[in-house]
């Protein structure tokens, strides 16, 4: 029952890993060395595609780190918040959650400002904590919460936190490439001030996990310089040695790099951001309506809600996630669990190399499985 | 000028990443949800086939971490030595000298015992060290120290830690799939004991980089709960987590996990460790024959010279790595630079998907060069 176009895989609509295009796997069809130049070529390559996405800024410095994008915001708390320093960390979802965690692992002083899992974090109150704590160094926020897919004002955000001289830390993994940038919209260096941006090559850049990105601005990215905690995740050492002779300090995943590299071409060959911020606008247009009208309810309020990921409230009672999950698996679609601790729902991404007639799919197949049950 | 059955490939005699098979790197074509249970399927099957391989021990507990191998060694010394613990670092090279660095970054308190670079580690003086200070409690060191492709004594070293009842910490990572175990051979969870064995997709098991595994005992993972100096990076738990319900915690390199599950299955069809440890001595022996022939000697006594990876001495002053490496490059083959502090060497490895012809093919490329310069 398998989509015949897809050679037997499933699509993805999960918040990455994703679907990505036949040509970005058919990249990792070749074996080079680590330590060889065309490692470095493709490196370099990678490094300066993800400054050129971020309009009007030349001046960021592009730092790869392995493994997932977890491990890169890890780097940076650990990196650029001194002995001296305290975090703030704003959290409404998992991922907020993941960052206080990381703090108290790394042993970090850190003030934690919850907020509700479906409201965006206010300003006003963010001015406030930094008014009264003046002892806080560093602001750390989560761009999307994939938790539910609802979006924080990070450019607002980061107004207060410059008018504070405080340092700003975001986690951009689940929306860099899915929002243009550099144009007044929700991920800009210059008007919210930015210190670190975090990005995983498996979201809106469409590559395959393994790999995360950290985009530092000149000065910041020196500022981490002799802090970090750890050895494999410091960012400033990973980011000199790279610097001076091109290559990755310890074994990089080469086939990701490979795939990772094609994948930037294809952003490149689609339009670049917007045009990609347009198809996943339009995929989440066709979904939300979709199942809305299938009786399936979005959880976040419209305007706080991401083009991203949905989090869909489960209809009723009766209602099984894992009979219709196993139900979408059988006929090629793969949905994704919900993260909430209280309301029941589950979620569907709608990024990746996939469009309206792959929603379409989607909806028609959970129309068959509302009918059958 | 590149082998034509390699379709543009160059071979590579490096360390890992290696040459690996066209099957290993098509098993990368498909998408998987890093949730579903194809992911879940996937992961036991490597953490399964890894324990399998480890002879008359079916206890070991498997943890794969996403990352290089350095990631991997990182997470065990930051999980398995406590606060009040003491760490000894035996170091006869690089990535001996690593793992202090490591230590330094976390704050372990640690002893560093150094060997010159051409030089096993002695038991004796192991015994020695371990008699005098008693505050040391873990002890680690690298079976095969790639810097120059010296082999240390892990059994005899792990029955001295095992006789002073400290813990002992194995970095596998270039040996584990090309040395055979439990026949009393150089790898032995039973004859030295051994608490955490580290190891790499892309070494001796010839997966593609971008994970690697620890190997623990149960005692030894158990023991590791609660210690941690990180969150990406704690061993326990990110097992337990596993354990529990056999994923990730993080997003894991799915495409990468694709490769090693294939890597695994064609270890086993090739006749297990023992036949791979075969043919990687073969390989050894024709390229440091013919090496030989050709006027390079190997730094290494040929009794502590792995079969893995040899570092040759430039023959003489008028030699250039640059010029060599470039040629070499320029015909289809990848070599290795030296890595030692003092005497100029160079490196081959003969690891990967590469029989003797392959050898036979990088010996016929340098005689050539050394006929034309």
């Amino acid at each position: 029952m398998l989509p015949q176009d897809r050679m037997g895989q499933r699509i993805l609509f999960t918040p990455g890993p994703l679907t990505t295009t036949d040509t970005v796997r058919e990249a990792m069809r070749v074996d080079i060395g680590s330590w060889d130049r065309d490692c470095i070529t493709v490196t370099q390559e990678i490094r300066q595609g993800l400054v050129a996405l971020v309009k009007g800024r030349t001046d960021l410095q592009c730092t790869p780190m392995q493994g997932s994008g977890t491990f890169a915001v890890e780097a940076v708390l650990g990196s650029a918040v001194p002995a001296s320093g305290k975090l703030l960390v704003l959290s409404n979802g998992a991922y907020g959650k993941r960052m206080k965690l990381m703090a108290d692992a790394l042993r970090i002083p850190c003030v934690f400002l919850e907020d509700p899992e479906d409201q965006p974090h206010r300003p006003g109150r963010l001015d406030a904590v930094l008014k009264k704590d003046s002892e806080i160094t560093h602001v750390a926020c989560v761009h999307c919460e994939t938790t539910t897919g609802l979006l924080n004002p990070i450019r607002d955000l980061g107004h207060v936190v410059s008018q504070h001289q405080r340092h700003f830390i975001v986690d951009a993994i689940s929306t860099f490439g899915a929002y243009s940038m550099g144009s007044g919209e929700e991920i800009d260096f210059d008007v919210g001030p930015i210190d670190h941006l975090i990005l995983s090559a498996n979201k809106g850049l469409e590559g395959v996990p393994g790999c995360a990105f950290v985009l530092s601005s000149s000065q910041a990215i020196q500022q981490t310089k002799g802090i970090a905690r750890s050895l494999s995740m410091d960012l400033h050492d990973q980011w000199n040695y790279m610097e001076q002779c091109g290559r990755f300090r310890f074994t990089p995943p080469t086939h990701v790099l490979l795939a990772m590299r094609q994948a930037l071409r294809e952003l490149v060959e689609e339009g670049g951001i917007e045009k990609r911020e347009a198809r996943y606008r339009a995929n989440h247009r066709v979904l939300v309506d979709g199942m809305r009208h299938l009786g399936f309810e979005p959880l976040i309020a419209p305007d706080y809600q991401s083009h991203i990921i949905t989090a869909f409230l489960e209809p009723d009672g009766s209602f099984e996630f894992e009979e219709f999950y196993e139900y979408l698996h059988r006929v090629g679609f793969i949905v994704y669990p919900g993260k909430l601790t209280d309301v029941p729902t589950f979620r569907i991404a709608n990024i990746g190399s996939i469009d309206t007639s792959e929603i379409q799919g989607l909806l028609q197949a959970i129309k068959t499985y509302c009918e059958l049950r």
